[in-house]
């Protein structure tokens, strides 16, 4: 039933992990980058800080947690078909600057 | 960052599997159940058959994505705080009826 990556990164800046925006692009980006189609992306900015973007796509899901206050997040990218859910693992990573992270893989 | 829980059920009926009405209802009703708040949700119909479901929580997400041709479906609970992941993956299992299922848990 398709790859499923569990990313959780560590040491990233409160900034970026705090910028709606920000993130909902780079999760665009990085569906489109693995392969798969964005249906919909729906997110929240939560108080006093932290964010969550999801993103329907026709091969299951994208999503990403963050806390900024400890500069940590918790990524999935779970897709079916013929994406490749690692590469938008590692533009993740990258833009994110993220110093330490975990990365698992998961055969559904 | 929270438990996740990654459900893959088996020996489905196609029809539960395609109704998303039924499906949103479900997912929304585990939330709650294992102590989370719904924020937001969001599904799609596939065609000719298969359904996504996501809702945003509170304390991160819940999501299904099925394959009623095959019986098949996979889904993800995911909180952090303390709410109770668990109690929504029964609830799951029981009400698709699944003959068949595995279960795998991931401290975030």
């Amino acid at each position: 039933m398709g790859k499923h990556y569990l990313l959780n990164l560590y040491d990233c800046s409160f900034v970026l992990l705090n910028d709606e925006l920000c993130l909902i692009q780079l999760l665009e980006s990085a569906a489109t980058a693995s392969g798969a189609t964005v249906v919909q992306t729906i997110s929240k900015k939560f108080e006093p800080q932290g964010v969550t973007v999801i993103c329907l796509l026709s091969e299951s899901h994208i999503s990403i947690h963050t806390w900024p206050e400890e500069g940590k997040a918790a990524v999935d990218v779970y897709t079916c078909g013929d994406c490749d859910p690692k590469i938008g693992c590692d533009m993740i990573i990258e833009q994110l600057h993220s110093n330490n992270h975990t990365l698992s893989y998961i055969e559904r």
